[in-house]
């Protein structure tokens, strides 16, 4: 028996699970999933004569060291800041490491005793980071293969509502941390690379400069820029790169809506708004706008945001209940972001049969004998139901084959990683497949950076 | 013989240093001006029997100590992230001290030695902050002696163009910190309180949230929020006021215009732009607008802005030369904010016969007698030509006049103190007079906030 330490048995962990359990037998797997609440641990493994799921408290170091201690490899699905103390002990008792989390300084400092010990860590191998990597870097590597040399890349990734459970009139639901949602593009201007020019977009334009994508059978997308686009030059080796831009994936008219709420100061998350706890949305919302003996707080709304008489933007506020004075925030010392977002979950909270969808598209363009080629990309995945997510199974099932693969000693490079080698998605790609996530690929005419997918 | 030392002789220590020279025979002083340039600590004080200036280097600790422990008391003029060295020695060698600066939390901390030694340590007595505190205070403890409460207080200043000097089309030129003007407003909203309701504008608000002020024989001015309003509720014991407003001053249509700046992302500081040294002005712009193989930066700001065939506002910018391809920023390593500012130099720049201005608008509502009442009261000064300023004049005569009345006794409450106190405004404000700070009162209709003011 080959034992696997899961730490963190939370949202995301259930397909991750599900295949590890699946395979227990044939690949003679025992499988310790460690949580916070041992209900959580538990859920998925009482039955299971290769399972079992105990009390695990991260902070607790004898608790945290006796576990990972007896495994052989071990997969931390908390959240980033907490892998840190599991990667020390993981170089101490050598044990195999894999997190769906980028690389911080503090993981990557542990590289030169990972690679001493010959132990496999392996980071970012999740969703976005994870696929995104590993789909891109196939086509990269192919390109130059081929003798290409790669003239623009831009990719996106968005977590949505299914089509057939998208019945409001944003279009979207919290399919994930509402947090980061409400947080999007906060910290620096978003920065990219068009046609060899360096470009900026502060986050209060943020959600006007976005772009249409097309995906075959699904119809048009929003894309909106992510801040780090430039940090995927020295990552992806694309240093002449002409092109280069990332962004998040909307359904059409989520951004121009949301940016209603980032024009009024509302995604705010810098200062606590005082007696939070006792305020009606309505009053909420009249914080950020100002001061009328006379007028409502939706004229001065409409007014101050220049929204008309026959605007959807309107009806979409009206959705979110925001102008109630009968509904209160209830939450001590909230800032805006959390007041808001807390509006939000009254409407946006998936309801049981909904489904989520995941969206990937990547644009390579590239140059090959004298002639420019493109490859577009894309994968969609529509969510099985709340358990078995779209975003469960993108971000668990890396994690999970790439455990198995470095427990038999097909991922073998010691040190810390991310799935940027052949050796590592290739195979995880193809066995993907089989799970539905499946990239189709087209030929397009070069187009380089279209400015007329430009809005606003 | 009684020893002043000041330290650090720039732009805004000039009518510091005069007050006090011309005083020095009568008033038996000597003054000695350190600063880290020896050619600005003698500009002053070459011819003068009671003056000397000196090098002095705040971090070279002996020098400092010795310029410290030879004097009776020690103005700093420095920026105010280097008082607390110069602090720290008056303590130990049991010397009064003067600044112009808000008091920092390492001062703070200084107060029960100072306290105890019986040292006077006071700060905030320039302008803002400073004569903006003094000539609130005495209104306010007026209307409290009266048996008044206070229901509104509303506070601007501004450091402006004279109008005879006044020739471009932004009305305004850097009659100070080019730097802070560039970076005024950031680093969280604007909070504030209008009847009874807080609010809040976000940064990319600001400048479209303006009011107007009229001040009689000035003609009308534009507002926007300073940050901070709510501190001034403990400092000034306004506890339960309706209305608590701070803002800063500009002639009409500057923060519209300056708006175009803030929209594009050109204030930000936060990151670097790559190769800023020969970035042209017009690439600089271009760096901040969409990608486009035929448009022009002008057609793309003017789509990106909504600035009309008619608005000033183009003019405005054409009047900065913002799109020259021939004119580079030249400066290494430049944030946005940065490039920004080196453009406005090349026009924002006084004139050698060019006066400043400033000016000072409070309202102060109260209620007495189960009546409401209000008073405006208002301070203009022009400064006399480029070396005394009126931003040099309301900065230096303060902090002169205090450090003096601390000398000669008459300012005696010992510890870190602001000047909200009776025994410190009153003989200032009536020393000021004399040189033309003059507060004009007016009783008015008692107003409210007045929602009419609003703009946009």
């Amino acid at each position: 028996m080959r034992n696997i330490l899961i730490i963190g048995a939370g949202r995301s962990a259930t397909s991750l699970i599900k295949y590890l359990l699946d395979k227990s037998e044939a690949e003679e797997l025992f499988i310790t999933i460690g949580d916070i609440s041992i209900q959580n641990a538990q859920k998925f493994t009482s039955d299971h004569p290769n399972a079992r799921g105990i009390l695990l408290d991260v902070f607790n170091d004898p608790q945290r060291r006796e576990a990972v201690e007896n495994s052989d490899i071990v997969i931390s699905m908390l959240p980033a800041r907490f892998h840190i103390e599991v990667a020390r002990d993981c170089i101490e008792f050598g044990k195999h490491l894999v997190t769906a989390s980028y690389i911080s300084d503090q993981m990557q400092m542990l590289h030169p005793k990972a690679k001493a010990k010959g132990l496999v860590f392996m980071n970012e191998i999740g969703l976005d980071p994870g696929i995104d990597h590993m789909s891109a870097m196939q086509v990269i590597d192919r390109i130059r293969a081929q003798g290409g040399k790669m003239l623009l890349f831009e990719s996106f990734t968005g977590g949505l509502i299914a089509p057939e459970s998208d019945n409001n009139l944003w279009n979207y639901k919290f399919t994930w941390n509402p947090r980061n949602v409400v947080l999007a593009g906060q910290g620096g201007a978003a920065e990219f690379i068009q046609e060899a020019k360096f470009k900026y977009i502060p986050y209060h334009r943020l959600f006007r400069r976005t772009e249409f994508i097309d995906i075959e059978g699904h119809g048009k997308f929003e894309v909106y820029a992510n801040r780090n686009s430039l940090k995927y030059q020295s990552v992806y080796g694309l240093k002449d790169i002409l092109t280069l831009y990332r962004g998040t994936i909307r359904r059409v008219g989520f951004s121009k809506a949301w940016n209603m709420f980032v024009q009024l100061g509302m995604t705010d998350d810098s200062y606590i708004m005082p007696d939070s706890e006792n305020l009606s949305y309505r009053a909420f919302v009249n914080a950020f706008l100002p001061y009328s003996p006379t007028d409502t707080v939706e004229l001065k709304l409409r007014h101050n945001l220049k929204i008309e008489q026959d605007d959807l933007m309107w009806e979409k506020l009206e959705e979110l209940d925001i102008f109630n004075p009968d509904k209160f925030i209830g939450i001590k010392d909230a800032t805006p972001a959390m007041a808001l977002q807390k509006i939000l979950e009254d409407k946006w909270t998936l309801d049981k049969k909904d489904k989520d969808m995941i969206v990937m598209y990547h644009k390579f363009g590239y140059e090959l004998n004298g002639k420019k080629h493109q490859i577009d990309s894309n994968m969609v995945l529509v969510g099985e139901d709340q358990t078995y997510t779209s975003m469960a199974k993108t971000v668990g099932l890396p994690v999970a084959i790439a455990a198995l693969k470095i427990l038999n000693e097909e991922i073998t490079t010691p040190g810390v990683q991310l799935p940027i080698n052949k050796e590592v998605y290739e195979p995880i790609l193809k066995e993907l497949e089989d799970f539905g996530i499946i990239f189709k690929e087209k030929e397009t005419m070069y187009l380089g950076y279209n400015p007329d997918n430009i809005v606003g």
